[in-house]
């Protein structure tokens, strides 16, 4: 049993603030050449994709530096609906390391973020405490994630204040600290609802030469019972 | 066990004739913006992809219209090494209806050709013949290759000619017979020494909108003995 969990790339998809737009345009012809090719235009980081430890971590490991297998994940679907716009998640939050089978080497981490893509409050997504990345580090386990990221994304309105926005933290240190461990970090999920609690993900990045990052097709495979 | 089967994507990599160049260039810097991104250009059928049947058939099916877990193939390694230069691989080089598993679904055909990758000879690979083609459809297998495709590529020197040349198909007629059955076809594959008869692959495409094909990270995997 397969799902698909990636997020379809096109012309104009959303993107993090500040990113590359993407773009997906015809090179060959049927009607010119007989056959059809198209060039794609993306930022490393667009739509579902997975961050190498480089992308926060100056002196970090290239995406291309890890090898392709340590990308089939073995991962665990861990639900934390309902969550608050900006809501921090604490480390109680995730599985303690004695209820954890060790094999697992990836948390999905569902927000329900994914039902606000194409929207100014898919920006507004929760993100991890300092303790919840440090959990992380104990567990030995990566996090997949239904929104841009493990830290929080500037807002789309600038000057927005509010409880939850002074309480965060600056720059990207829920990146840095599992990037730092070379823990794997897979962004813009889709697709959670149904999926069982242990199940196999395929996140393959790109071969991309000293990659930071590379756009992935994310696809979960389980025995159907 | 897993193994890489895939080409390093870089700007300035080898392309089928024609097809745009592939650059990847930073965008974010750690300096800067205090974390990395970069850009990538590439045509989708750059370094190891697959076909859509769109990329030959006008009204062919696109690359996001099939499901992702078709994409995790039974494979069978064909090893028709030696072959000469541009060689029309027949049908009685593959496998007999009755001498293969039914569970396959792709044959890695082997011509030896990933070795001359980056000169002028990586054009002049083994092509399959009508029959070959035919015979995979009677199979209901796809094919994987270590060369730019299963139909003859232009040669590095226009007006080459020769024995071999004036018996070569016009078109793209292996592709053609493949596709019209929405048989996969993975190109450009390399690391094939040393792999087993028989293993697990995975070139999942990345979900490109109405994509004629795609870049992957081509992955076997299969059970130590």
């Amino acid at each position: 049993m397969f799902r698909d969990l990636s997020r379809p790339i096109e012309t104009g998809m959303p993107t993090y603030p500040g990113d590359p737009d993407v773009t997906l345009a015809p090179d060959a012809t049927h009607e010119t050449d007989g056959y059809a090719t198209s060039e794609l235009r993306t930022g490393t980081h667009a739509g579902t994709h997975v961050d190498a430890p480089r992308h926060t971590l100056s002196e970090g490991e290239a995406i291309d530096e890890r090898d392709a297998g340590a990308f089939a994940f073995d991962a665990r679907l861990v639900d934390l609906r309902p969550l608050e716009p900006r809501e921090p998640i604490t480390a109680e939050a995730l599985p303690d390391p004695d209820a954890i089978d060790a094999a697992v080497d990836l948390l999905v981490l569902r927000t329900g973020w994914a039902a606000h893509w194409r929207t100014d409050r898919y920006r507004d997504h929760p993100y991890l405490t300092e303790a919840a990345a440090e959990r992380c580090r104990e567990l030995g386990v990566g996090v997949g994630l239904d929104t841009f990221g493990p830290d929080p994304t500037p807002p789309a309105k600038s000057g927005e204040t509010g409880p939850s926005r002074a309480d965060e933290p600056d720059g990207t240190p829920a990146h840095d600290s599992l990037l730092k461990d070379s823990l794997p970090i897979v962004e813009n999920l889709c697709g959670l609802d149904g999926l069982p609690a242990r199940f196999r993900l395929y996140a393959f990045p790109l071969r991309l030469r000293d990659g930071d990052g590379s756009p992935v097709r994310a696809v979960a495979e389980w025995e159907e019972a």
